[in-house]
């Protein structure tokens, strides 16, 4: 029986591969997290437990896809690079954002009770993801893009982190915080903590002020003299640096004996990218081992 | 701190909404599930419990988006099917894809265990699952795209029958099955697996050879004698179709009343949709125990 | 010499082709004509002989690419629809627009002279055109994109009627008549042409308020009692529909024998339609040659 | 007379924003120009009219479109390139390339009898271009496919020359100079020519060896010692680069003043950029009347 007289439903399919030679920043947010961290009494401003549970899918994550250069994770989102020479699914957009959506779904759903010994997940709402892809022309521009996510994680724990003194200690409602709170800037927000409530936001946990950046992880080596730029790799013909399927799969070899760690440092300066030369080259660095010796 | 220095790069945020008044199909496909199968024992040529875990969590998906018409699954595969009056998420390829691909893999993650209670999962090897959107000018053409995929399931199936009878009860080798029924029609598989195996191929069970039909389920109708072509909608402007964010709100809350079923029907001839008008006029019909009364 | 070192740059090149089975309408504007119209002295509220150049581009275009079915012109923009069936160019979007625009460009320069004997070019300001590929999924939508364009064509030329008149005839400056006519509805500016200037509206020039359409002449069919909704089509597969390259190239001969008309007429109604199906449909009609036989 | 009931066709229109920062070339070429060249009696292998004309039109765009760094021209093909900070048109794809292709078209086909005297256009047998619009992620890979459209140049031309030496002059047929060049290198057609014609290839006139780029004079600077890698620009984030609506207007103003140039140079070493660095900084040079003072 021939499927042909149907088939042709398959030209309907529209490609999307993505442009070479971009960044390819994959960005995942919890569905309806506001709703869901109260039926499953997430800690206000931050709960660890749920954070830590992120991490551990977002690690699982980059283990499952060597070629994934690093992530960030603030809150409910993850944002996950591949190379300008990812050639992964060829590049397919769809194919990359589901990929890792469901795989970070699945370990988020089955750790759970790992991390929420004492909260066992209520079906049907459980926690999901959705996603989507967006490309970057340049290394100073994905600098930028996560730059921007990590000012962002600033910006919202310092006001969260004011907006829930006030109202957990200093008794005031929600309303009446958010409306004391309109118009503030950082050194406002400070000054409330710390008169108030003897909160000196510097001491807070650096995973709640930083967010969490997740790599490979080979020697770190001295920052040059001359900030490395990590553009002089971009008047390179594309051509040139298009790894071969085999190569591709060494790289990946490779990538996979690296420990993939999980950090809370600055990553808008340069000098997180000085010193992990890899992240941003896509060549592996060495290994911690290899450098005892 | 503003952050608007770095905000620029959401401008590269490129959009990616699906054509209007166009039936949108979301079809997600197992990761690597041949290997899977593999892993956790799977039963040749169906394994009842993953096909029905499978069915477990697109009921769970239909529930949770009442937006979907009808799902048709069948092996690893499942494929959801939207309205073209559908405007959740504003049609937004992207957020419709990953949603669906996460809403399903979370359930069928949570619910492994009861399918497979005595395989539990072996992290780091998890199930997961990829997806795309097509989308389909007119019904004729939606009912093609179904049609397609209950001739590749039929296909396939009636292959891997005859296939792993010839393997399981022949004791014949994997290679020299695949050789013997090289360029075999469905005749031909059919009388080996009478002659040689007794097996009756339209015995088998329905869920194995017709796959997995999910939708909501109202008070059958009859048949009209001229048969429905649900075409007659499309020369209604859409703007005279577009459901109102209340009107959309109202629909939702009217299809989640009704029940979900999964049934292993015949989908290709007119008769499944012409008794389930509602599935491709996205008008709910009348409930069962409406009707009752 | 091998060009292979810099042929990688093809890579970047991305598809564009329109989703099968819709129908292609690709509209065309002149570029800044409001200048260009003072620069070369066109007649308010309409220039004949700007018109008659649109529409006498507008047939070489049809004659050039008989895979057209019809276009619609109003003042500077014209639209050339294509049927669902086409395949020119592999239906590229780039392609189809790009060919359209600049056939109608040349053969609007070639015939400037002809059509404004005494107003020669003045480079480098010379007319041309931008243009973009729209695609609508069924035939009910591209009867209300035709119609969309000829009521602006009306509700265009009512304003513009009344407003030249107040200032042509009534010496009233622009901003006053602009002013005047804010806020008034049809009968509105009928009432004032007429009874300030004596001008019947319904008077007017069919061309000014209908606008043109072009099409290729067949024997005129008579309206058949139900009205032809040019639906029934979208029930057939494409598949069946498709014509092979052949059947293509049969057909394309067979439209280039047909005269291309240009009309003035009512295309909101069915009745224009109805009575030449072949426009919808695109199955050539009978020739009004052999219809005399 | 409201359009309102027609107007939400307006909804299926779809944005084609070109990726923000990315270099942005719009090739063109000539519909059918073999055949063309055929009737108007183009010489072989080079046509200078028809060259000639193809590098006014280009001077014409140019022109007209202040926005463009550089252009290049070879046989009936223009290539023009739009820097990475170009806002024109918000980045349409759409208007961008049918605006260059009609613009391109009025002046060629008004050009014509200019560069064609005795050569009288034959309707409806007029030139007419496509185009499609490329966008490449770095300044090294914007280089490269100037390389690229020079090498083909180069190889088409020697290629040509020898062709139609043999045929012209040696009496051959088509078909078997065909056949005696397939699969020689250049060398071997450098010979051909030589040894059989007397001609010396780097005797050719340069226009057909290295074609025509097309850019807006300035003075000349000097090479620097490190070559300028054009690169440098990346690294700043694209946010402080975006010219203001009225820094784009005086940038264009600027441009507007400059001599549009055709040459036929090397394009494929750095001299040709290091000497022009305003092409691919896009900040425009000393005009050179006021280097004279």
């Amino acid at each position: 029986m021939a499927n042909s007289r149907f088939e042709y439903v398959k030209s309907f399919e529209q490609p999307d591969v993505l442009l070479p030679n971009t960044w390819i920043v994959v960005r995942i947010d919890g569905r309806g997290f506001h709703k869901l961290s109260d039926r499953y009494g997430f800690v206000k401003p931050n709960d660890r437990r749920a954070l830590d549970l992120m991490n551990a899918a977002a690690v699982e994550v980059m283990k499952e896809l060597p070629d994934l250069c690093v992530a960030y994770g603030v809150s409910d989102e993850y944002s996950f690079v591949f190379h300008p020479s990812c050639q992964l699914f060829e590049r397919r957009n769809g194919k990359l954002v589901t990929t890792i959506v469901s795989t970070f779904t699945a370990h988020y759903i089955y750790l759970w009770n790992t991390y929420f010994p004492d909260t066992p997940l209520q079906p049907p709402y459980l926690p999901s993801f959705d996603g989507r892809a967006v490309i970057y022309p340049t290394t100073g521009i994905l600098r930028d893009y996560m730059s921007w996510r990590q000012v962002d994680c600033h910006i919202n724990n310092l006001y969260n982190t004011t907006f829930w003194a006030m109202v957990q200690q200093g008794g005031i409602n929600n309303t009446d915080a958010e409306l004391e709170l309109k118009g503030t800037v950082s050194s406002d927000k400070n000054e409330i903590l710390f008169s108030r409530y003897g909160i000196n936001y510097n001491n807070e946990d650096e995973m709640y002020k930083k967010g969490s950046v997740v790599y490979r992880q080979y020697q770190l080596e001295e920052p040059k003299s001359k900030p490395a730029s990590g553009h002089e790799d971009e008047s390179t013909p594309i051509s040139e640096k298009q790894p071969s399927k085999s190569q591709q799969e060494k790289l990946r070899k490779l990538r996979r004996k690296a420990q993939v760690v999980v950090e809370h440092v600055d990553i808008i300066k340069d000098d997180f990218w000085e010193r992990r030369p890899w992240i941003l080259s896509n060549k592996p660095g060495k290994l911690p081992a290899e450098a005892d010796v």
